[in-house]
């Protein structure tokens, strides 16, 4: 399933899913009051509520198929609780995050970024997957306009998988860690280089490189839909950014060196994930401009768009506005 | 006033104050309800709540006057909603901070951290105040033990000043920054140095050396109690720290290079603070093992006490415990 949360014409907000790719779900107005009205409160519970999501989603089916829904020039009405994806604006699918967790996973990135400043790769990397918190109250969803940060003219995007907790769990082996996994989406982890090279000299960070803005999105599609990119313990998902238009980077989430099970491992080591919390993946190789070099395209202003694609996940897209 | 949080013995936590040091006032009970159950609730709407709670307080002294419960010898009944402060625990004042942020403001501890290192002072670190975002999800109270982190062996407490933030705000200047802050506490930073060391070499962080404890209490004190030790623009505020009693730390507020407020600026450029938001001053000089060096005090074991005080805020207590 693919779940999102949702503003209406009237401008009320919904937790619910995608039904068919074209429709959403209002998963409290469909449940009468079952389901709850956030994600953050779904999934305080999300195994019960996902048992009872996907009933919901079965009889809906019946139900839609029955009343030819699925031919959508027929313009017959609509169910109560279900809405055109069309006609309503996507918010972040998970608006008040726990926590975000960003990690520095795969190799590629780091290799490059590092060059870039003269480093060479350090030894201790590949010891254990490293991560910082980032600022889990400025998340922005797939329609939202990301505003670029004072004082910033080296405005970059992140191309990142992120997944997101839906139990409660401490010291959790990678070997357990799946089961803790509620669901994946797109991350843009939205960099200002200029004030993130400056106050990492400090050796702290980063954070106001990085606090004004997280985009997830579009939705938080559950494990079960990426089982048929499965490729060992890693999927086989293509990841791209275009800006304009213009494709400019691509890898892979197969090519990751730590997986999101050994970073539950190592986040959760004497410390307790609670559901809601989000662990992003870290850039993917050739995921940013830092790494392209401005040679290959420029930093980005105001007006550009940018959209970041991932195999199963969908496409996240936003226009970056000025300060 | 000094806010708190406590748990009463039939097991349930109360949000509330401190009443002439010597009681807890239950805020929900003794409001008939008007004023909220947690503190995080009561931050929501910070002005119009302390308003609130400085009318019942003050009637508050008349009613206890004239019942004479300043002799607390006599046993007379408590009225509804108090409770003595021997008798219940204090949980942290701030339960579920909306995040933490933890700068680096006092230079001598700066400048002896890095030596110690074998790094000279970044000249970028007088430009503006520094930060990381630290877990805002495993906060400790006065009476909380500490757990050792898994694979720790040299485990410290670092000596903070920090604020809480008790209305909505972005891109706030200085000298505006004074009216957000709600109150005044004292901060441990627990620290656990050979996963810091190990993690941060990789130039994120850090993440593990610090998530799994912050405590905080034992009360957050509101400005005004400060008044008293105010020095030009910071406050005269001795800040200690012992372990079993031999006293290891000494340091002032008033050395801190940069405010609170200056603090709040930076945090604030381009980015919303939240009621809730707790800011870390960083470690004042001599305030913690690093610093100080092994051998003056080895490395915390199972057992220790660590004792933090700072004039005008109290005591912050705790035992290290293993994991």
């Amino acid at each position: 399933m693919k779940f999102c949360t949702f503003q209406k014409p009237d401008g009320s907000s919904k937790a619910g899913w995608l039904y068919n790719d074209a429709w959403v779900v209002d998963m409290h107005a469909v449940s009468q009051g079952q389901l709850p009205r956030t994600m953050s409160a779904f999934l305080d519970t999300a195994d019960e509520n996902l048992q009872l999501a996907r009933q919901i989603n079965a009889e809906l089916n019946l139900e839609l198929s029955l009343t030819n829904l699925t031919n959508r020039a027929s313009h017959v009405e609509l169910p109560e609780g279900i809405s055109d994806l069309d006609g309503v604006r996507l918010l972040p699918p998970l608006p008040r995050p726990a926590s975000i967790r960003d990690f520095y996973a795969f190799e590629a990135h780091v290799k490059t970024a590092r060059r870039h400043r003269g480093l060479d790769m350090v030894p201790q990397w590949y010891d254990f997957p490293v991560f910082y918190f980032t600022n889990h109250q400025a998340v922005a969803g797939p329609e939202d306009e990301i505003a670029v940060p004072p004082g910033c003219t080296w405005f970059d995007y992140e191309l990142e998988m992120a997944c997101v907790i839906g139990r409660h769990g401490k010291d959790i082996p990678s070997g357990a860690a799946h089961d803790f996994i509620f669901g994946y989406t797109i991350m843009n982890d939205w960099s200002a280089r200029d004030l993130q090279r400056e106050e990492m000299k400090v050796g702290l960070g980063p954070a106001k490189g990085k606090d004004f803005a997280t985009s997830l999105g579009p939705w938080i599609v559950t494990p079960d839909e990426l089982a048929p990119y499965q490729d060992g313990q890693r999927y086989n998902l293509a990841m791209t950014a275009s800006v304009n238009g213009e494709l400019l980077s691509e890898g892979n989430y197969r090519d990751i060196y730590f997986t999101f099970e050994q970073m539950i491992e190592r986040a959760s080591a004497g410390v307790s994930l609670y559901p809601g919390d989000v662990i992003g993946s870290g850039t993917v190789g050739t995921g940013c401009i830092l790494e392209l070099g401005t040679d290959v395209h420029r930093w980005l202003i105001p007006g550009d768009l940018v959209e970041l694609s991932i195999t199963g996940l969908g496409t996240l897209r936003n226009v970056v506005k000025g300060c």
